[in-house]
């Protein structure tokens, strides 16, 4: 499964917001559809969004010579770099090709394809790395994975952070079965990770989110895999709601506990998780599912988008170069 | 608010099916429509369903003299009876009535109503001492309480139990905010229980079950109220899933966690939570939300319907008669 691609002035992409019930492949040619198509998150996930970035600035230059047209280019890289605010790495990836479009065009689309393959390395290097981990803290020959929102193949080129680890341990014939959890309030575990499982023909059952601290107490899971949004200097680690609640229950159940995510997500400028604000992302979402409102009207909610997981509670970090094990008093800066 | 009521040969109650976009009052005036309304979950809770099985055999004596008619007395009452096999509160209160009615027919719309009434004293009971404890434990004038599910009128005649507890903290001017988990599959704290803190003007917010986990790390609640389907011997507690998520949680922030039910929810049969078999409830409802699907199609999915609480995490248990303090080596027995 590709999630992003381009090749001859067509960048391809799977609209996620049409999962699981269609499977819709985007072709885009220009830079305003590219813009509105990572605007109504078609693309999400760090990685991805980045490589949409990238291939946009390969669009932009194709129209607009980067020196030659140069207003219109940097207008153009412009609207990429803004089609979501918060993505650190879009605007990394934007300026990275665009630089080296504005000295030598021609060079665009092969740094485009660059930044795409090092997200994939990267997925094949935290899956081996993690898989192995796993399988080592385990001490079983196969895996029963619980995880959380969704970490594969479509927030990143291919593979993802956490469902790569599970990926991995499914092509090596070690994954018992994974355990995704929907996600509410949006539903990425039960729209887009029961999907990719499906897809890869690894053996799944859904989870609701409040299922899965119950069914650790039980036995259920030999082991938690989550991805990261921000993993603080000291390892506490923000990542989807749902996860402290898990890691909680893992701690309880002596169940090992273990973020899968690229280096890029390491702040080393946030000292602990108390420095890391919470976004709350207001009461539609919560009071309605896909839309179909749930709760009385004007009712009001708290919905933090995430949550932070202290690193007492994470028994090791994953990324593409390394492992660090908390639980063995490792830190970040070792 | 009133779930339930009975007056010249009608049976009223609220649709819980229609709640909340809909607040439909049901007239019933004979057997098969109050089995009908019972099994599919019209009304729905242990203690408004011993209610609506008394009026339905007041309702079958009204139409079959129950020792001139017996034949079709008993097969109404035995319909009713069977309305939802595992509610043993439903069958308990059916033979209460239908013997009375046996004996004196006249007599048996007396019984059905004071079955109601002491349903409700119970209630007003539970949440009297409930909101003393609460004020107590939390060393605050007002309270703010995170809960699960319903456990409100609509699972009583009116008040409940753990929602008992928020109604008389809230008439009390003790309660600071109720947040109610919304309690994914089925939503009872959505299209319920924030129904009924909307109607008894209580300030609430609403969340999705894994944001409770880590709002209580952040100090959102001073307290955490459950209701129970079943109490083991030794205290551990049988209820909602997503209750067991609650009390890791609550102890891991240092907040009390107290369980309201009525003493016949006590089950001195059954020694442990160990003892408590957990029901499947299948696939459908956790890969589709209020009918419409979430997942692809085929999904599989484990389903527990309630989890199980060990002692050791419940501050304390409060019943229609008393409190027992676990934190303070109190047992049921004592």
């Amino acid at each position: 499964m590709t999630t992003i691609d381009y090749r001859d002035g067509v960048v391809t992409m799977i609209d996620q917001t049409r999962l699981p019930t269609d499977e819709v492949l985007l072709e885009i040619r220009d830079v305003p559809t590219l813009v509105a198509a990572i605007a109504r998150l078609s693309v999400r996930g760090a990685p991805a969004i980045g490589v949409a970035g990238a291939f946009g600035v390969v669009l932009a230059a194709r129209v607009h010579h980067p020196t030659v047209d140069r207003a219109e280019f940097e207008a153009a890289i412009d609207s990429i770099r803004h089609a979501r605010p918060t993505a650190v790495n879009l605007a990394r990836m934007v300026d990275r090709v665009a630089s080296i479009a504005r000295r030598d065009p021609a060079a665009a689309e092969a740094e485009a394809h660059q930044i795409r393959a090092e997200e994939l390395a990267a997925s094949v290097s935290m899956g081996d790395l993690g898989a192995d981990l796993v399988i080592e803290l385990v001490n079983k020959p196969r895996a029963d994975v619980m995880t959380i929102c969704n970490t594969g193949g479509l927030a990143a080129v291919e593979r993802g952070t956490a469902l790569a680890v599970v990926q991995t341990l499914h092509e090596r014939s070690q994954l018992g079965e994974a355990l995704p959890l929907e996600t509410r309030p949006l539903l990425q575990g039960a729209r887009l990770t029961a999907w990719e499982l499906k897809k890869m023909g690894a053996p799944f059952r859904l989870l609701v989110d409040s299922a899965g601290p119950f069914l650790l107490s039980r036995g259920a899971a030999d082991v938690v895999l989550i991805g990261a949004d921000r993993i603080a200097a000291n390892g506490d680690t923000a990542n989807k709601i749902g996860s402290f609640s898990l890691a909680l229950a893992a701690r309880h159940a002596g169940v090992p506990f273990i973020v899968v995510a690229p280096e890029s997500t390491v702040d080393m400028a946030t000292a602990s998780g108390d420095d890391i604000e919470i976004e709350d992302r207001g009461s539609a979402e919560v009071a309605s599912v896909l839309g179909y409102p749930t709760a009385p009207s004007g009712t009001d909610a708290v919905n933090p988008a995430f949550d932070v997981t202290p690193v007492e509670l994470i028994t090791a970090l994953v990324t593409n170069r390394r492992v660090v094990r908390f639980d063995q008093n490792q830190s970040l800066s070792s």
